[in-house]
């Protein structure tokens, strides 16, 4: 089965490795996506994620059916990616996949987080002390327009300076 | 920082994946390997590993040596694998490993289950309903030796048939 989800919680990797766990199962992967305290040679004290909900789960579904052509004998795969506020030290994605083998859970592991930074509409603000306001766009090929939507999305609360980078960590 | 354990209690993701976090770090790959249903087409009901504790843990020790000189952006690894009986479903081995970027983690944790299950001197025993005991050697070059003690490790409480297999999986 496959579970996906865009939440406001914080996520939690014992509720997504329990949700991929199955008597037939011999290896679970997980990959975890953490706000780290450095980006670009900048301090970070946090990140804040923005999604258009209903298209990001609809790519994480996608990465799920591709991740099944690929490797067949995965079994199950839960994606959560949080938005909001998300602190140093805490996951904004945790991806899990599990297979009887390990080969599949790994190479599909690494296969969905490549795919998720290339094609998932979720932004990415980055916050460090100095307050300037990096704005990181992660997807790169979806139809969720960058001009004019990415100054109205944070210049309500943002009175700040930022720019546009591409994805590349 | 490394650290490495053989341990008779259950694996605790959250406990592991907490000994690899860290501010600079960006991504955590977890392995979980589990007690599957079946083996060689058998069904199975539970394993049982035992491990020469000061070897196994000498091994594992040197994994995460090799693997920081592959990925030396690896910032902490963690490695427990649990002995005793290890019902279907629960885990007898994770590997956890963070990096600054994901590559490092996924690549080296996919490295360390391939090294330990190849280098590592821990048995398992895989138990299915018909009370046939299938005694499986997991290392494959370390220097217990086969014949002799894998008679002695499970006659005593095993008065069943058993015969030894490579690890395949």
């Amino acid at each position: 089965m496959d579970h996906v989800s865009i939440t406001g919680s914080p996520l939690d990797i014992v509720h997504m490795t329990k949700l991929v766990t199955s008597p037939s199962s011999g290896a679970i992967v997980t990959f975890i996506g953490i706000t780290r305290d450095n980006f670009e040679g900048k301090k970070v004290v946090q990140l804040e994620y923005e999604a258009y909900q209903p298209m990001a789960e609809l790519q994480l579904k996608k990465i799920c059916v591709e991740v099944r052509s690929k490797w067949p004998s995965v079994e199950h795969m839960a994606i959560a990616h949080r938005t909001g506020l998300v602190p140093v030290t805490e996951a904004s994605v945790i991806i899990a996949i599990s297979s009887p083998h390990r080969g599949a859970a790994l190479e599909g592991a690494q296969f969905a987080i490549d795919q998720l930074k290339a094609s998932v509409p979720i932004w990415k603000k980055v916050s460090h002390p100095a307050l300037v306001v990096l704005l990181e766009v992660r997807q790169t090929n979806c139809i969720v327009p960058l001009s004019g939507p990415t100054d109205q999305l944070f210049s309500a609360t943002d009175q700040l300076p930022y720019f546009v980078l591409s994805l590349n960590n």
